[in-house]
């Protein structure tokens, strides 16, 4: 029972010290999150309310089933931009269908979550491999930021893909309203500069720290207040500057989203993506948070915390939700000591929808534009293709492929390429095992590669060394190299594998050693096999190969040296 | 030069003793190939003469351009099968269309094969285990059984599935021809019978076991003159018994494949199938013969020569060929020495398609079906289910899987779905790698597995040996693994990888251990590696996690074990 319900875990030690340690983050976050969230609803094309909504019932929600202490549940930029793609498959921005295919999407999403936990699943989010993560991350940052500026410029352009987009913009630049391109590029730069410059200021005022680092957590507020007034006293909205209008004063409502066969098969596939994409934003975050106070993390209970979290957004008027980097690290360093902390949070931002929505009226979107812009330009790190290409090709190949595919043709296609490159990339490079030829070190037992050291062979003995498990991708390459070298040395006897660092035989590779074995014995040449691993030798003890094999079985490499020297010597 | 001809190597040794054994197998060979041909154009749908001019210009070529001495190249009942398939797909059985998409489909064969051995990348073969070939022939024998039974009953009936191939029988039960069911069960049982017991009946005659031996294979022959002369004598076509017919009296003429883009985008990836499945089926052929004489198969050449011969195909009548098996080994047996065998098989075959054809005319279809029947429940091997349940479940899985679904969806869905499910259970089993926890044997140097030997540990130090290269799909688990073992073990203050078995360390895995680094440091628990291979260590060096490791690298486990140890001591 505590397994599912980690409050009653922490519920049960809480005391006044987490209360007030609890209310104080709850306070910072809130007031980090009412701008965020109006923000990436608008990113996800969905109306500002939802951004809230979609804060409040997934927080409380996690508070219950999740296992971090200091997690943050709510709408991230990736996932609502990933929201905003699959949704506008459907349905046109602005519609009543919109919103409902939203809710569609993150019932799908909390279902899939939910299950991959209960089903303790949750490996599959290790298909995606950190290459990908981090070229998928970079390139939705780069979409993103592009696709905001059309709210700076003031013009209408639409377009999925980066060569869209820039099109759509560079179409429309004559129409750019110079009022609002001024509040954008203003806010745009205070913000850069808050983020920058801002705590370094305070501490040469002699603010103290804390307070330094929560004014600058404010800055985006900063923004949003001083915007909002120059549209309410200069009457810009008059000017054609964009507001974000009339939001409903009301707590979450309940809504039911639509699960029409037809709209299911049409975004269960992005609702997977975006339940794994979610899933490793995620844990990664809690994971590092919660090492710094030696806590853990269950992968497969974060599925079911994270899976209901996201069925509460879809029955409350939300959309997709994950634990967010940003909102949870503030969290953390606010001092949030356990979940309570984000229901107070929930709280918090249910006022504030009662509230202060209609102080939100003359909010210019080219503000939360530019909070967007200046948020996730911070995701977007280019020195990873740097990075990989200094490491391995292979991990660069990767990386390049899914940031111009996700730019180029979208994120799901982004996604997608960059697991399935990964996952060919792997398995050829599984399928050329690295197979050393070893001979013995003088005066020791340990043998070591003949190219590497200077060691002692024999022409009639030929010891390969395979290090690598094996299986399908790679056994005929086995039978290919050991047919090569025997034809080639003429005068081989006897053939060693020396398996310590063979993990696993799978049934192909047990089928091709036993062809290796029934060809060499063809040959006239005996197979040997030596330091096979307990785990691979139970296996294998039952099966024809061991039966049949034209040789023996030996446990060290040293004893089938000795063995098979002794045996020539006594032919000889 | 002479790596891409071949011929060049064994065409200069050629002798008068080579020549009278290349005869003979060519001559035997010859016998064994013309019911076989005709039976084998009738599984894919197409009239006689392709099965024999498919035999022609392809041997000449793999003559020239293959690296197997004994290997026969022709139709074969599997490529047979998968051809009907594909250009049942794009055109109605008896059309010129028909026969028209077979040449398409052999030329996009050769093109692929050819293209696949000059950039050398016959590795994607691999990606087929054995399991799903296994599997995937089996089920194919029991198609190709199913769908010649409406021959031996003289019925009309469709069908590409098992279900509907079992449908299609019973609904026209009715309409069986008596004269033809009792030809094709007598066909079918003579050749069974000729199969197991011809050659101990000769032996016990007394016949030499070389004539015993021939008159065996020839078993298919005797019954198609028998049942040939039957028809004939007895009228037997009136009363509606089908026969061949007529096959023109000629030698293989010039076609040209159509090449529309339209026919090339529907028949693309069948044809990636059958080239795949083809040379997997020949190269195991050629590596087993090869090695009876110690001789050597060159993959990436092979691939030269199957695309060769089958260009051959598409340019002369044919349809896609491979090495068969059975032809193959009757060659190999029969004496052929080198590729010219299979010239002067060729020269025999043309010579019966311009002198025997008019004796085909009233040759049953029945007898055809029964000897495909014959030869292909010989591929039929549900053993396979056993010995992979007995050997692992993952094989075990795959097989069934592939079997399933070829019977019941289609030869094509069923090689994929083998393929993607092996992929997926590969990553799986990779994604839980073996993590020992190891200590100190007594009086030795060596770690052994805690849970598994008697051996001395502490509570501070917990010594961590991984089974497996680190890469993303296993990267993550290491980070939760640890996290739990350092949470759980208050009085860790160090950490040890031993990382003997880590063949690879790829980008994923090297930021996981990043993370790990962290999270430790964080924690105030120390990370050391021990036992790093060579290769591994020289990517490792220059990375942020060698800079910012928070221990050391040591160079044995014992090495780290006195030094931790020491340190302990110290600070105790």
């Amino acid at each position: 029972m505590r397994r599912y319900l980690p409050i009653l875990d922490w519920g049960r030690s809480y005391n006044r010290a987490s209360l007030t340690s609890d209310l104080i983050a709850a306070v910072i976050v809130t007031i980090m999150l009412i701008p965020q969230s109006l923000a990436y609803a608008l990113l996800a094309g969905l109306p500002p309310e939802a951004g809230i909504y979609a804060s409040i019932a997934p927080i409380l929600l996690y508070a219950v089933f999740g296992t971090s202490r200091a997690l943050a549940v709510g709408p991230v930029a990736v996932v609502s931009l990933m929201t905003a793609a699959a949704v506008g498959e459907v349905a046109a921005e602005g519609t009543a269908g919109y919103a409902s295919a939203a809710l569609t999407l993150a019932a799908l999403s909390g279902g899939i979550l939910m299950l991959l936990g209960l089903l303790r699943l949750g490996f599959i989010a290790n298909f995606l491999s950190h290459p990908v993560i981090s070229g998928f991350i970079t390139a939705s940052g780069l979409l993103i930021a592009t696709s905001q500026l059309k709210h700076i410029l003031g013009i209408d352009a639409g377009g999925r893909t980066l060569p869209e987009m820039l099109a759509g913009l560079w179409r429309h630049l004559g129409e750019t309203n110079p009022v609002t391109l001024v509040i954008g590029i203003c806010a745009t730069a205070f913000l850069f500069w808050a983020r920058r410059r801002l705590r370094p200021a305070l501490a040469r005022l002699g603010t103290p720290p804390v307070l330094a680092d929560v004014l600058t957590k404010a800055g985006p507020v900063a923004a949003v207040v001083v915007t909002t007034l120059a549209v309410r006293l200069f009457d810009l909205d008059a000017r054609g500057v964009a507001v974000v209008g009339v939001v409903p004063q009301s707590l979450p409502p309940f809504t039911l989203p639509g699960l029409s066969p037809e709209l299911i098969g049409r975004l269960a596939l992005p609702a997977l993506l975006i339940s794994i994409i979610g899933f490793v934003e995620s844990i990664s975050v809690a994971q590092t948070l919660a090492a710094k106070r030696r806590q853990r993390i269950d992968p497969d209970q974060e599925l079911i915390g994270l899976g209901a979290a996201n069925l509460g957004a879809a029955f409350t008027g939300g959309y997709p939700v994950t634990g967010g980097f940003a909102r949870s690290v503030v969290n953390f360093d606010a001092g949030a000591e356990t979940p309570a902390a984000g229901a107070f949070t929930a709280i918090g931002l249910a006022i504030a929808a009662v509230a202060l929505t209609p102080l939100l009226h003359d909010l210019p979107t080219a503000t939360l534009a530019a909070t967007i812009i200046v948020a996730v330009l911070g995701l977007v790190d280019l020195s990873i293709l740097k990075k990989t290409w200094a490491y391995s090709r292979a991990d660069f190949t990767a990386v390049s492929a899914t940031i111009a595919v996700t730019l180029l043709v979208g994120v799901e296609a982004g996604v997608a390429s960059g697991v399935g490159l990964s996952v060919l990339m792997h398995l050829y490079k599984a399928s050329r095992p690295h197979v050393a030829e070893v001979g013995l070190v003088p005066g020791t037992q340990h043998f070591r590669n003949i190219n590497r050291h200077d060691v002692v062979t024999s022409e009639r003995l030929l010891t390969l060394r395979v290090d690598e498990s094996l299986f399908f991708v790679n056994a005929r390459v086995l039978e290919d190299l050991i047919q090569r070298r025997v034809t080639e040395g003429c005068a081989i006897t006897d053939v060693v594998l020396m398996c310590s660092a063979v993990n696993a035989v799978d049934y192909s590779a047990l089928e091709s050693l036993e062809a290796i074995n029934q060809r060499l014995r063809d040959m006239g040449v005996g197979l040997h096999l030596s330091e096979v691993k307990g785990p691979v030798m139970d296996r294998l003890a039952a099966t024809a190969l061991i039966r049949e094999l034209n040789g023996r079985v030996f446990l060290s490499q040293y004893d089938a040296w000795a063995a098979l020297s002794k045996n020539r010597a006594a032919q000889a």
